[in-house]
């Protein structure tokens, strides 16, 4: 038996969002220790990965392993019925083909169940090495959004150059070149500073339509956080409030950092 | 001579709104009593009257009987050139071939008038029998709407099945399966309450097609009203304040009520 | 050297929002003064011209005289990256052929440059003649932008009338016919008034379709004024709060004016 339940679904829903993009179909690996997502987008390119700890549910229990593969945008698609305040909780019997999504109106009134098949999906087992990075940022989450969706309109890539005083992106095309300058925060402990962990300066080079997609995590965290070392793929993180974290893997365009 | 002035002006965009997607030309029978509609959907599966008091205007005269032929998409084009907060009046002259929509802003410093053709339309009389239903649900418009379209996700039916303890939505599709279950309220006095008038339980399957025409009327009414009886079709009604009411008629589908 | 700041950069984007689907490139020909733009759309039938004081930048610096042709798409495309509060600083080398576009956020923690390409361009020298009008309108511009819209939903032509009681726009097609009428304001004062100026009644017609061009500008200004005489072009005029104007000039349509 598998069942985990959340108050505040609309996490969830959020979750889905910042997926469903990239992924046409996943595999969710239930543990005791909670639920994990690990898979390459359609194209192979870029790598998601979705960690929900058991303890941010408010109700968990996870009988035995289970790794229940679906259809993300059939996932999506119930997901989408459920209102913003709902309950969410999902249910799997021990070797089912299907789960259950049951939302619960705050007031107990409405009580909505849906049951969608399961897949079998082929696991890939991706290792991702714990790396020592030679520069991590922590800045607004939708300024780094609108930076992404801004420089898109000039090129296909987006060069990236962190200093101590703070980091840069850049994009040329047709129309022309663009250039924006980020100051490091004095105060840190504003939600919408940007602070810089630097261990030596990178410059890297990304596709923009990756970072296109990464941005659609937005909504589940006022703060995101680059990491980046020279040759390494970048690492795009936004921590869900008290249940865990989803992270984006992209490798830098080779040729291209200097700019 | 036929005029018919509405202080609240909105009112009448909206019913537009509600039957402009469901039938492109209707007839609207003017009488001393007030604006009556009725009409079969193009498909001729649906049925929608409507239903405009004479008490219900700010000023109402209607001299003789008068029966105006609109095209529907054309008379929703006009309406939608009033704003929101103008005063509507709706004038014809006995034998006129054309009708005249006067729009007031509050402040009498602008006025509109927009003259359309009328048409020659077949009659068709429509007996509805007064039907004493074995089950009558009054729920939040809103959230009946909102079912109607998250469960149009997952297939081209919508059961509903309705029982003393409340009312059930069901649809089963590709995606899988979707249950939504509305507890009838306690506190039957609150506008958002579900309150059940139960002869002997129903379960009746409908097109989701039509329902979701149905929900146009939703600005119209905070509350809706279902009235079903095994074999005679669903009346979904809407009461539009102080002025009248719109329903919509629609035959269940047969051999597919048991699930 | 020419640098022309503004702190309130949103105007600048509202100008371009004004500009760019009537031209497709224009020359900005900037002096001493100010900065100045004229030219006919593209299919040469309408006339714009934009007048930006030198003493509403915040800072303003001309060394020579400078025509910067520019690619308006391209242009409009940079300053949407502008958020609405960043202060947006134009700047060129003289015989340069690049332009820059600095934009500052409000706390001076985010600064962006674009550089874009300058165009050789054709330049029309345009002569606008003072004209003494037979009648002149000042009306809300967000009154003048809905009665535009909504005509053209009637007909091709839109035909403006204008006595002392009042204006009067006129629309017919195959609906039907649409009738306008504003009455001129009593209390002259308020910035919502109707304030005609009128030497001679006029009756003019013109095209929807330009005019629904100008009233792209209408996020520039409260008001709109028209000045017309007859067999002379329309004049639609949006003054920029403390920086200058937005001009747009229309030939009636020839033999269409009686209605």
């Amino acid at each position: 038996m598998f069942e985990a339940r959340l108050v505040k679904g609309s996490l969830l829903k959020n979750v889905l969002d910042a997926i469903k993009d990239l992924l046409k179909q996943a595999s969710w690996d239930c543990a005791d220790s909670g639920i994990q997502l690990q898979a390459m987008d359609s194209s192979h390119v870029s790598l998601v990965s979705v960690n929900l700890k058991a303890e941010g549910f408010d109700k968990y229990r996870c009988d035995r392993n289970l790794i229940m593969g679906m259809d993300l945008s059939s996932m999506s698609k119930i997901l989408k019925c459920a209102a913003n305040d709902d309950i969410i909780t999902m249910k799997a019997q021990d070797n089912a083909d299907t789960v259950t999504f049951m939302f619960e109106s705050p007031n107990q009134e409405k009580v909505s169940d849906y049951e969608m098949k399961l897949m079998n999906l082929d696991q890939e087992h991706l290792g991702i090495p714990e790396t020592q990075y030679a520069c991590v940022v922590k800045m607004p989450s939708a300024e780094f959004a609108r930076i992404c969706r801004d420089l898109s309109n000039f090129g296909e890539s987006i060069c990236i150059a962190c200093t101590k005083e703070g980091i840069k992106f850049y994009a040329a095309g047709d129309i022309g070149t663009a250039n924006i300058k980020l100051a490091q925060t004095t105060s840190v402990d504003k939600e919408d500073a940007v602070i810089i962990d630097l261990q030596e300066p990178v410059t890297l080079t990304f596709s923009c339509h990756y970072l296109n997609m990464f941005i659609k995590a937005t909504p589940l965290s006022q703060q995101v956080s680059l990491s980046m070392s020279p040759d390494v793929p970048l690492v795009v993180e936004y921590t869900i409030h008290d249940l865990g974290h989803i992270q984006y893997f992209l490798a830098p365009k080779i040729g291209e950092n200097d700019s």
